[in-house]
């Protein structure tokens, strides 16, 4: 089976064009997460590309699949809600575009849960059917399994807002409306204003505000730079704490770690791994935490599975 | 059908005979939480003296019931764990006891899951297939139903440890091993530390230390003490701060409020609906934060869907 994939981030969209497990092409489109009508036409030009290098037909492919970061309906095919990304993603006619642009049937799912399934499917979760992934990047994606069955929602909302757990009763507030969520206390977007309130940022080589990300933030904290490291510290400790409100809410066996921080895994495993043995529920099973296996191509292979799964009663 | 059900409590059991959504007779036993295997005789007399009143015999029963303050597999039949109520319970034969005593099967569930499963049967969460319970008393215990299938999970913990997510980085060592949990924050086994970390309560009229109550405090905050209303209302921002993070886990429609302290509904409902209404993720349905309707019935309510319930492929 092949699909023509969308991984909509925050900062540019993963084209793929994928057959079974396998990435066959792909392509980044750089967005600054505006209007995503205007960038209908740019999608079917790369998908046009991916195909002609591949020498395949969008006949040769069984649909179009979109991994969107908010909430969305797979079973309705409806994106339901997004916050600042892609402000006119509710009211568009996907379904239509892609029947016309390319003959092909859509599917649409939040972009954590197929990454989700992609893990499931051909990576770190391969064989479990108890999982949890937490994605760490612009914002904290999540999407849990539980013993086998991919969790939705009535609002399609289930698993998906692990990112928005409250960590620190009077902490930041959100953009999601609430206060001290695990993503206003450690995400991408969030990263600049907490860095700014660390006491050694005045002084600190960091000091590079509006555009900090956790790839500065790590590196000078592999330098030893006293502040990187202190904020490093914070970021880790509140995906720990978050990572055992997720094991206590899902029970996963696995709980899968993605994202673009994850290129400093070698840290970040170890010390999740650590606090959650520590201070989960004492009689639940061991939750082992991985690495992502299929980096940016996990929610690209996650459209195999949704497009072979079969929505037998559609709500709505 | 009829039941004969125990819920298990930290101070108390309830006992009680309960044909299909109504309760015949109830008895409630004092406990220390210490060995179960100790009471077992007592719940025999107990079962007797209820059935004698009803005029009914144990064949008249389909099952005994026991609603226990922990990990529960109702499926494997087994207590798998329990903090520190009843540590001999993981290890006795209950089903060889219920069969000896009164020639029925027996069943086992975490009192909270069987409190849902009672008021989605006969209470506040009739006709509704996404439902988020949580009970305040000498801990927090929470389930979830999502679109209608009762979360269970790999270890039978998911659903039931919604008490146990960090809400306060850096807060109070909880009795799960975690930090800053909701339970450790606000319940009422940690009610009179955290009552002692408050300023005034050295001079308050509150100070009767060790065994402060739920009911002392809000009684005392209704007639205006000072240091009652801090305390009242560090709790109550506790619960609603956790009831978002609920909301956000399991997509529910209605979020259920049970426990003694729910006798003080009618401040405790407003100011968590309040909340949630405010910090849950903007794009999600209304959750409706609703009082518990039967009380300390629902665990013995429960007990029917409970004994109704068949398990086709049961693990372990």
């Amino acid at each position: 089976m092949r699909a023509l994939v969308l991984d909509m981030g925050g900062s540019h969209v993963g084209c793929g064009l994928v057959e079974d497990r396998t990435v066959l092409e792909t392509a980044s489109i750089d967005t600054v997460a505006g209007s995503l009508e205007a960038l209908l036409p740019v999608f079917v030009t790369s998908f046009q590309e991916l195909l002609r290098r591949a020498g395949l037909q969008t006949s040769d492919c069984s649909g179009v699949v979109v991994g969107f970061p908010g909430i969305v309906d797979a079973r309705s095919g409806s994106i339901r809600s997004t916050l600042d990304k892609y402000p006119d993603a509710c009211d568009l006619d996907l379904a239509g575009w892609a029947c016309e642009a390319f003959g092909l049937p859509i599917r649409l799912e939040n972009d954590a849960r197929l990454a989700l399934m992609g893990e499931a499917f051909a990576g770190a979760g391969q064989g479990i059917d108890n999982l949890v992934m937490m994605t760490l990047g612009t914002g904290i994606g999540t999407a849990a399994m539980i013993e086998g069955h991919l969790l939705r929602g009535v609002h399609a909302c289930a698993g998906n807002l692990g990112g928005h757990f409250t960590v620190q009763m009077g902490g930041r507030r959100c953009k999601c409306g609430n206060i001290g969520c695990a993503e206003a206390e450690s995400s991408g977007w969030a990263l600049p204003e907490i860095a700014s309130s660390f006491p050694g940022m005045a002084n600190c080589s960091l000091a590079i505000a509006a555009n900090l990300t956790f790839a500065d933030v790590f590196q000078h904290a592999e330098r030893g730079d006293a502040t990187a490291l202190a904020i490093r510290s914070h970021c880790l400790d509140v995906w720990a704490a978050n990572a055992v409100s997720l094991a206590h809410a899902y029970d996963p066996e696995v709980l899968i770690l993605g994202g673009g921080v994850m290129q400093s895994a070698s840290t970040i495993v170890p010390h999740i791994q650590r606090y959650v043995a520590e201070h989960t529920w004492r009689g639940m099973g061991e939750v082992q935490v991985r690495a992502a296996d299929l980096g940016s191509s996990a929610a690209l292979i996650g459209a195999i599975p949704l497009l072979m799964e079969h929505f037998g009663d559609v709500k709505n």
